[in-house]
């Protein structure tokens, strides 16, 4: 299973000093471009500048399940639950010292960034995210 | 139904030239503000600082229908489904001159800042939100 | 003078309560595409995706006065201090109520965004800045 | 010299594939609070949350030499130039691989945060920070 981390800082905490929640979804990003660099043997620059290919977010499920604070450094895991023609669901948990923060299920599509629309998955990334892939 | 539009800003946008999705969500938490501001009757500034009340996101649904673009103006409408004892979830619709571009569901829970627990909606804004529920 | 208003948003406020600095960058890169889209008669949209033209910041210079906090309605107002080959000095002021909050001299130069290169203003823009320039 | 380093990610980047240069400013905060933790031996979440002592930015001047792009590593260095009662001016430099990219100078004040007003910097901050001043 892929595992990254990152610490909360100063700029994602609220007033009320917990994550404001949408620094979450900065971190999510960065996470999954971990896991595309890491675990998918390409990094976002290749794949985006260089191959002109994109995978943006189509949909999105969150629980929050308990607040972070300021210098709470948080274990990302991500874990694929399926793999389609042109899409991939993700598992993602954000947790702290073992204890859960929150929960993501996220589909990406792969997309040709000059028409802008969705394309089979190249076959070196689909052979390398197939074998990750765990059953919900 | 309660509307507020936002323009989409340099500051959103990513290199595929299209509005980066953690932005929606800073988008989003904007719209929240001005129907608790205009629809319900308390600022932001007036529930966390003047009466330690918070509203944090415990759930969210989110389906990406198309992208937006620099410059695109948003229509936001929001509309309250249900709400509980101390929670309340909330249909969000972003749209740009009709086209659809994106549909969330949160759930809102009302927060007692001071004891970081969940605490029944105070009866002005329990009194403020009933009205406007629309049965999904 | 061009002005243009922000309004502080939960997005922006730090754990103390006050603007954190970075958002007031935002709120400025925001002022500075409005003035260019009311005051120059070109909208980001245009000059970067149609005419390939963007206007990096090249220097910042900051006094950051009072801080500003959740709610604070923050009037922006924007003057060219000089206009040069390809580059344009502006001096911006935030204020509340008529209280001054951050204080900014920025340069920007004009690009060619297929070379990377500064490049001479395009004469329509020389001639709508040209006459907003007011010396220091 | 303190350093610390940061990667260039799909967040911080703009249409022009270029870092959007509020985003280098959460880089930089994020710099000094790992300046603060590991060079001054204390992080911000016990100086702000325990000791309820911040250190706001007062003043910035920023030249930006040259745009990072997606997936460039950043080093960034900071020297203090100058330790004064309350207030701290320091010297900050991004670079990648050797090429410089922006340089900074800010100025800290150390601030109690329950009067909002400067204090002078408690004893085992001056003392940590002292000996790493370097001349301007």
């Amino acid at each position: 299973m892929f595992t990254t981390s990152t610490k909360v800082r100063f700029a994602h905490v609220d007033p009320a000093g917990i994550v404001f929640y949408p620094r979450y979804f900065e971190m999510l990003n960065g996470a999954v471009e971990d896991w595309f660099e890491d675990a998918v043997g390409q990094s976002f620059a290749s794949l985006h500048l260089g191959r002109k290919v994109g995978t943006p977010t189509v949909h999105l499920e969150v629980d929050f399940q308990a607040p972070s604070r300021l210098g709470d450094v948080l274990e990302i895991a991500i874990v694929p639950l399926t793999l389609g023609e042109s899409s991939c669901r993700l598992a993602v948990t954000f947790s702290c010292a073992g204890a859960a923060r929150l929960r993501v299920e996220l589909v990406l599509v792969c997309m040709d960034l000059a028409s802008h629309r969705a394309m089979p998955w190249p076959e070196d990334l689909r052979a390398a995210i197939a074998p990750q892939v765990v059953a919900a």
